[in-house]
């Protein structure tokens, strides 16, 4: 697919439903708020959804955004490697068929939808959709420079990971043109922490273990230290970063429980280590340095089958 | 001053001596080393100093440096406003006349060199050197390319901040076309953290003080703590953005003692505040988000100072 043939169905379809990957973050929400705006500045009808809510944290993205009516005729995946990932309160669209066209960025796609445009090499699919946009020549707002802007930025750690490419750099560099509060954006992204979450991290930091040698650090986030916390528990997402931030650790794991004894598994790594390939052996998958998988088991059984896998590789 | 004139500087004098600022950080170090190592690919001699040492943290930039030997016969000063900042261990360059050229980018440059480049919108100094080499048209070598991206990388807080312009992300796409292990040097600066380190922000997060309903948050590093923490002291660097990391904050300010009755302040802000402004009153100063002053008296004088000005800008 070209990105002629993606703007030929921009024009030629209307009443779009764009589907953003399940635990949202600012790439699948940033590409897909960017999308609907973009089609609705064309005249055309479009609403975003996700399986969950979407969360206060991003909220700037979509102040104004009021779902419209209509009936969907053609429905677009953004960021979404899996038909998995659509999570299971929007099932219908996870059957063979139901997705037109998928816009990803992840090595690891399914190619699940009828047509795909997947480059593995975009930093963000934030990246890809800015690409796009500047293909059509046509103008954007400022509101979805500052979609996009979010989407990469939060996908490259701005612009600290190994993902980070001169393109995506550049791109933001011609996003700053627009009135997008780069500065605000990013103390929210990444600086500022409510005293429930600081709590949290003083909580999880105490309790790290440490396996190989100090190569591999793990924290445990189970139901009921979440509870024993007394936090809201969205103060628990987003916590994979913090065991490889200290000195020495190859490979960082996070370990949260879904279930009873189901366990969902971050993954982080420095240069040395494939999260990736890590997550692959427990039927997972994800990017190089970041990955993610679900274990099942009790957290002991979980954590010694994730030892194991890592001392082959530390 | 132009370009061209830096450029004429370089070529028609030798045996340089680079002034970094004493607490050296990336930006002065990164522009420093730049410096050195373009001119001594010019075929001159060249050496940076600092009136403290060079940090362990930023030996990347400085594993393979060796001082020359040679009289020195042209000073440059870089990244460093004011010549109280070169340090009292190099008292003789605190002296009017003796640094030759100062290549700065502080809005507050005092203006004590010979002769002056500041460029008040450059988002770091070496941003500025950056330009200055890619004027000139010769090839930079893959250490100086790292050291110019290191030094933007740390002064934008990893193109966090609002100093962070179009300009300053072109500058490193285009920088990461060299070897310059970029995500590493992320990793390194912004991310990586010694288990004592960890150890110091989980005591200093425990013991932030409010004010103002929330909007001011203080930190106080006094001997005594940083001794009972029984950590390395080098550990207690660069704690200043930690208070204003809190939601809400809108000035997080850091006090550290220097001596019995010497406190070094750090002043952090969001958009509503101005740091530097709020430093002067201390005769102090620096940025628009990030500035310092230092203060004498006992703590809880200079903690009652500090909440009288607070008072007045909340």
């Amino acid at each position: 697919m070209t990105f002629r043939d993606i703007l030929d169905i921009f024009e030629n379809n209307d009443n779009f439903l764009i589907l953003t990957h399940k635990s949202p973050d600012g790439d699948t929400l940033g590409t897909g708020f960017a999308l609907c705006y973009y089609l609705r500045d064309m005249g055309k009808k479009a609403n975003v959804i996700n399986a969950d809510s979407f969360p206060d944290r991003y909220n700037f993205m979509y102040t104004d955004y009021k779902p419209q009516d209509f009936d969907v005729q053609y429905v677009i995946a953004v960021d979404i490697a899996d038909p998995k990932l659509i999570g299971s309160a929007l099932e219908e669209f996870q059957q063979e068929g139901a997705v037109d066209l998928c816009i990803d960025h992840h090595i690891s796609n399914k190619r699940f939808a009828k047509q795909t445009y997947v480059d593995p090499d975009a930093s963000a699919a934030a990246l890809i959709m800015y690409e796009i946009f500047k293909y059509s020549g046509r103008e954007i707002s400022d509101i979805i420079a500052k979609c996009l802007y979010t989407g990469i930025a939060t996908d490259t750690g701005c612009f600290k990971y190994e993902n980070t490419t001169p393109k995506a750099h550049i791109a933001c560099a011609e996003l700053m043109a627009y009135n997008i509060e780069f500065s605000a954006v990013n103390r929210r992204m990444f600086d500022v922490k409510s005293r429930g979450r600081i709590e949290v991290e003083q909580t999880v930091i105490s309790k790290m273990e440490y396996y190989c040698e100090g190569k591999c650090s793990m924290i445990a986030l189970t139901t009921k230290l979440i509870e024993d916390c007394g936090v809201d528990p969205a103060e628990f997402d987003g916590l994979a970063s913090i065991p490889l931030s200290v000195e020495g650790v190859k490979i960082g794991i996070t370990v949260k429980q879904r279930h009873e004894n189901v366990f969902k598994i971050s993954v982080r790594t420095t240069e040395e280590i494939d999260a990736s390939q890590f997550c692959q052996q427990f039927n997972g998958g994800g990017h190089i340095r970041a990955a993610g998988c679900e274990i099942q088991g009790t957290l002991e059984e979980v954590k010694a089958k994730l030892i194991e896998a890592v001392e082959k590789v530390c």
